[in-house]
Parts: structure tokens; C-alpha cells; sequence
């Protein structure tokens, strides 16, 4: 936790302090193990970071006075569209991808995603916004992303991914592609990541009607949770 | 398991015949869902890569007959030297960087690796060689990585590295560094990454002194599961 994120209703008072019950103050004594005057990197959701004064800490909670002074890092410029992957797998894609600054991530079902994956408590919404949560502590951001989830392959593609892509560059990972990835891109992207075992062709010529161009990262077949920081970085 | 690994003791006899038990007659049956008369993508550990055709499979095993015909993908040219990360997150890099390409991963100890990690089950030769294999499968490459533990820091960092690394690009991931990292080099590279936490200074100094140069990869601090893929992917 390199910053710790704050919510409106953790102010208590309209002078900048805040208390903390739960997973943070456990964090700040035992992981930081923080005393009375320390000063710790904080951020509003969605908001500035800045600096939190510890003025009160004992087993039960952690008072900070918290001031803002800077702005979020720079969000990357891509929307990631991903099939669904493993539930265990997905949950530290989430937190991953939040802590690279991705700020839209889409979640869509392809032929070769188990449909039970669809059924995991992973993808409930408070489950999904603790990971995304995790990566903003680890990676100093404040800017929740947003998640959708799309269930069906082919309303998603034909219906609303030609505008969610219109005007960026269009790449989908494909393991047989000719094409190898290139490396540093200066626009924004959209990049659909296939599921484990890849899209069947179907999909992926739907994909290339759509102008996606279908691109490989070398010889190797990644797992998906290697895929995602691999292709971003080298990327953006 | 997108190739089945093999080792010489699974063969039966000097044909070509081979005989699975365990987990990858498993995974055959219950992943692949395979049927006598199907062919699969197999490697001989540290050989060539081919194809293996079933001859039986039942309850208890699996017997397919094998030839090799073509060469392991070409190896990454990294030295990945790895402040030893914590014992789950370590296990998953270990494939990762297996399955990414290299072939030398080198575990050291520095002053923010928690002692009890050395301790961890998950370094004893066997686990290490699993997690090797996993990425192995994952890739479809045979050339198994060696794995090197160095459980104190300046011996290894004095003694050791300076050999190690000659010439080769020396770079060392450190998110307070003021130069980013570079996009796409061709030359042999050793690559230090530090523990979650970083390095102390003492530490940065030291690599500093041995033509270490410290690089980042924006104001995001990511975790170290992260940081492998996306230094990799970025580089090689």
C-alpha cells in the first residue's frame, strides 16, 4: 500500500481529518508500522493525492489530518477488452491493470471462456472494486477504473465495440498472428486480449472486420496474466 | 499446457514410445479431452520440439509415440536478477519468466527481502523446478532456466555480479530513478529488480558503482509480478 485511498464518508469533521477502522489501519500498524506524527502518502478517490499526518493510532483505529496538493498520475490511453479470464486469474488481472492506469476495462464472453466464470462472486461489483483498489494503494492513483462485463460475444462486438474503438488503434493479441506487436505506440489504443486456448476463427475474423489488427508477441503463448503487463508496457 | 514436457525416463523401450502417469495424463484427459489417434505438441526437456500421437489411453495412463522435429524458441538474452519476492508471488514469477524466455534467474537477498522468505518451501529445488515447467508448458518451450540463490546480498553483488554481467546492458529497476526505461534493446541485458519496497540506498548505490544503471517505468510503483512481464516485454 504505497498510498493509502480515501473516501468521503472516512472524513469525520470538515477540517481534513480522517479515521480508519478495518484492512487500512491493520496496514498503517503493522505493515508500515506507523506512530503519532508520522506522515503517509494518501488520495481521494477519484480525486488529489497529498500527505495524511497520523494524530491519533491505537488498536482500534488511526486519525489522519490529510491535505491535497497533487493530481493522479497520467491514465493510460487504452480501453482494455478482455475475455473473461479464470476467476482467480482475473481478480489480480484487475488489481494489475488498475495499478498500470488503465482506466476502462471491459470484460466480454469468447467461445472458449467457461460460462461458470461468469457465475464467480469475483465479478461481483464490491469484489471487482477491491482489486481495482489494490492496484491504485500499490501504484500511487486515486482514479477508480470502470469495469463493464459483456456476456455475449456478438451483441458486444457488433453493437458496441466499432464505437468504443473509433478513433484509436486497433490491435487484438493472437498468438498465430504474422504480425508482431509494435512497440511503443503515441495514440490512443483499444486492445482486445483473447481467453486462454485464444478466440476461435469466427471471432477473430470479427474482430479483423471491425479493423482490428491482429498481432503476436513472438513464438511464445503467454498466460493471460503475463499477457496483460507484457502487451501494456510495451505498448504505452 | 500447450506442450507436454517430456523427460527420458518416460520412455518405454527405444522407439519413441512414451508412457504418462499423473498430471500430464490428466491434463490430457480431462484439459485437452484427447483421443487415441490425436496428435499433441510435446518437447524433450532441454531437446527439440514434435509431435506425439496417442497409442492408448485409459484410467491409468497414456502411451503416445514421438518425433521431434524442430527447435525450442529462441531463448531471451537476460540475466534476471531477482530481489527474492514472497513465496506465492514468487512461485507465479518463476513461471513467468520461464514462459516469457529466460534461462537465468538469479534469487538474491537484499535488506528489504523478509529473512523467513529463504525459509519458504517454495525454493526447494523441486518446487522451483514445477514452476519452471509450468512456464515451459505454458510457452511450448523445452530449455529448462537454472535457478541460482544468493541469501546474502554483498557477497553476491561484489563477488559475483561483476562477472555476471560483463558485457552485457546493465539496468536496474528502481522507481525514484530519474531516467526511464528504454523501449526495445539488442543487446545481452542483466536486469536487477529489488524487493516490494525497493532498494535502500546503500543497495542502489552499490549496483550504481558496478555500471548499474537505474531505470523506471513511470510514477506507478508496481508489485513485482508486474514489473517482470512489463520490463521483459518492454526491453526484449
Amino acid at each position: 500500500m504505497n498510498l493509502i485511498l480515501l473516501f468521503k464518508d472516512d472524513f469525520i469533521g470538515s477540517n481534513g481529518r480522517v479515521r480508519l477502522e478495518g484492512r487500512r489501519h491493520e496496514h498503517v500498524r503493522n505493515v508500515h508500522r506507523a506512530f503519532v506524527g508520522d506522515e503517509l502518502c494518501v488520495g481521494l478517490c477519484d480525486e488529489k493525492i497529498g500527505t495524511g499526518k497520523i494524530v491519533s493510532l491505537d488498536n482500534d483505529a488511526l486519525e489522519m489530518d490529510v491535505t491535497f496538493s497533487r493530481d493522479a498520475p497520467k491514465a493510460l490511453a487504452v480501453t482494455l477488452v478482455l475475455a473473461l479470464p479464470r476467476p482467480n486469474m482475473c481478480k489480480r488481472i484487475l488489481a494489475c491493470a488498475s495499478s498500470m492506469g488503465v482506466k476502462r476495462i471491459i470484460l466480454f464472453h469468447s467461445s472458449r471462456v467457461e460460462k461458470s466464470f461468469w457465475r464467480s462472486p469475483v465479478l461481483k461489483e464490491e469484489c471487482i472494486k477491491n482489486q481495482l483498489i489494490l492496484g491504485l494503494e500499490q501504484a500511487r492513483d486515486t482514479i477508480l477504473p470502470q469495469v463493464q462485463l459483456r456476456p455475449a460475444f456478438k451483441p458486444f462486438v457488433e453493437d458496441e465495440l466499432p464505437a468504443i474503438a473509433e478513433n484509436t488503434l486497433k490491435l487484438v493479441a493472437h498468438p498465430e498472428s504474422s504480425e508482431s506487436c509494435p512497440n511503443g505506440v503515441d495514440q490512443p489504443l483499444t486492445l482486445v486480449i483473447g481467453p486462454e486456448g485464444g478466440f476461435i476463427s469466427y471471432e477473430i475474423e470479427s474482430l479483423a472486420a471491425l479493423g482490428f489488427t491482429p498481432v503476436h508477441l513472438g513464438e511464445r503463448i503467454l498466460r493471460v496474466e503475463s499477457v496483460v503487463p507484457a502487451l501494456l508496457s510495451r505498448l504505452l
